[in-house]
């Protein structure tokens, strides 16, 4: 056995890249393997699914041809497992910040977690686009991303000694400060307060009764009211300024101000990387997927062509185009159409025949 | 309860006729009934699945997503469980013969076994075409053909004093001569002859081990030689000419000529409708999946546009999109999308919410 050659700085050279890990992505990816061409999903979820998890994960899709009611858990549940054969490169909870054309042909790919990919070929599955927090617009606000103001919480993270408003009425604020709450006495927060337009959440049962034990016992503070601007005191974010329902201004005291209003997607820098759009989606040739610069196809929600419907049906019937086409790019000729019923090949890509030599 | 108003002549009045009860025809009825339109589904086979139940019934698939693997068989029967809600019309063993464009709109569908359907659309998915017996080619046979040149013999059907000669090498033809071997002795015709170009049969082991056994008893006669021309006396199929392995002829009796050469797809009488063909298959719009005259679409194996592959994956979506375009063409305007997940109308008519009022 020889020792690999990692030694180098230079990045991985891979098949092919797919942005996004949805059911398009990872039709994908299936359909990439019956080319030959191993995958590398990433996806800024830190889950395989994208939408179809976030959004309706638990909810009943009755369209997927012949399965004639799955949830979207399950149904990325089930591509995930016809695309175990052949094993794809997993690279999630990263966005992807940049996709630059090489002198020498391919894609250099970096993501949000600094890993760098150098593909043959890029596929574009991003849906309606990266999910990302929902951001609280307040004039000034944004100046203190990362430092006092934070979109999640790192697990374990002290919050020791600090007065800690979190923002929201939905079940993801509701979850986060029960979180604080209950953390271990050295994490704790000194203050813990749940800051929401009415005093009224949009959580399970469950969790509505563990954050009025915990109002009950004055771990947790609510404070009702509509975020109206910031409190700046030297440089730093000292404040929250509400209005009551009464129409009342009020001022609530913070060190850290956690904003949890749920995801949301977005296009993100996809838009910036020089691809021909048409009303923010990507115009594709219909024929093949593929976008206006060589070798970088699009599928699923992102893209439009004359006909196009936002359904996973034709997302797996454009992921199918994609990968026949990028073969063909590649091969730089045709590349025959095989049946997995009947085709030799395929199904040793698959892993249904043993090698015989 | 009032009587039916059957009792006239008219053709029955339809929404849509999908010709051909394959995947693509199948899922082409569930996304019409999505859109609110009842499908008539006609097939020349006997049976729903087309190709796929026919040709790979037992065989699995591989590429269905979300779908690790399943045989023609399994594919049929969820396709055709996913549209039971929809309850389309069935009219199985009879091909279309002729679609007429009617002067007030809409189409006149009939076929071979004398339905009369007046459609608002039509929808072709009759893949590769309706499947037919398989013919021998010898000078002068098709005049024969109903009379003493059979494709297949009716259950129960009298062979009594008749020299029946079955010609074929695969397990139809077999299965054909041990049939006729095993009539009840007043339907069995006098002599019984299989008669193939090499003493050896393609058919499984049971039924070679039941063949020889008939050949010992004398009730089947092997005839070993490739058929070469037909003997006709008096105006009658008298005798089949053939050629033995040792290159000598041979002219065999015959009262009866049973041709069991398996079944072949023909594109048949859609090759006359008057729409646009390009090499033979239906060229229609991507988009709308419209052929050359509007109110007729087509999807599946039997069409073709820019980047056309011919795979399942492929027939699910143009169906998709072709329902979408026929519905919009009746509304005259364009259907907003919904989806099945979230849509009470949809699940409505999916058949999964009760009516309220």
């Amino acid at each position: 056995m020889q020792a690999a050659a990692s030694d180098t700085q230079s990045p991985e050279q891979v098949d092919a890249v797919v942005v996004g890990a949805g059911p398009a992505g990872l039709f994908q990816a299936f359909q990439l393997g019956l080319q030959g061409m191993r995958a590398q999903l990433v996806d800024a979820l830190p889950f395989a699914g994208g939408q179809c998890a976030e959004l309706y994960g638990d909810k009943p899709i009755y369209d997927i041809p012949a399965i004639r009611a799955c949830s979207g858990h399950e149904l990325v549940q089930r591509l995930c497992d016809q695309i175990t054969p052949f094993a794809p490169g997993w690279h999630l909870g990263q966005r992807v910040d940049g996709v630059k054309t090489l002198a020498q042909g391919g894609f250099l790919v970096t993501t949000s977690a600094g890993t760098q990919l150098r593909a043959r070929c890029v596929f574009i599955a991003s849906g309606v686009g990266a999910f990302e927090p929902r951001a609280l617009k307040l004039p000034g606000l944004d100046a203190f991303a990362g430092t006092q103001l934070l979109h999640h919480l790192e697990p374990g993270a002290s919050l020791s000694g600090l007065r800690v408003l979190i923002h929201g009425g939905g079940e993801a604020a509701v979850q986060q400060a029960i979180a604080c709450a209950s953390a271990p006495e050295h994490l704790r927060a000194a203050h813990i307060t749940l800051q929401h337009r009415r005093d009224s959440f949009d959580a399970a049962p469950l969790l509505l009764e563990q954050l009025q034990a915990l109002r009950a016992t004055g771990r947790i503070e609510v404070a009702t009211g509509m975020a109206s601007a910031i409190v700046q005191e030297s440089g730093r974010l000292a404040g929250l300024e509400i209005i009551t329902p009464e129409g009342q201004p009020r001022r609530l005291a913070l060190d850290r101000l956690i904003v949890r209003l749920g995801l949301v997607p977005r296009l993100g820098p996809i838009s910036d990387w020089g691809l021909q759009l048409e009303r923010k989606q990507l115009l594709v040739d219909p024929a093949t997927m593929a976008t206006s610069v060589p070798g970088i196809h699009a599928v699923g929600d992102a893209i439009t062509y004359p006909g196009k419907r936002k359904l996973i049906v034709s997302a797996f019937h454009e992921a199918t185009l994609a990968a026949f086409a990028a073969a063909e790019w590649l091969a730089g000729g045709p590349i025959p159409l095989e049946y997995t019923t009947s085709s030799k090949r395929l199904q040793g890509l698959l892993g249904l025949t043993p090698d015989t030599d």
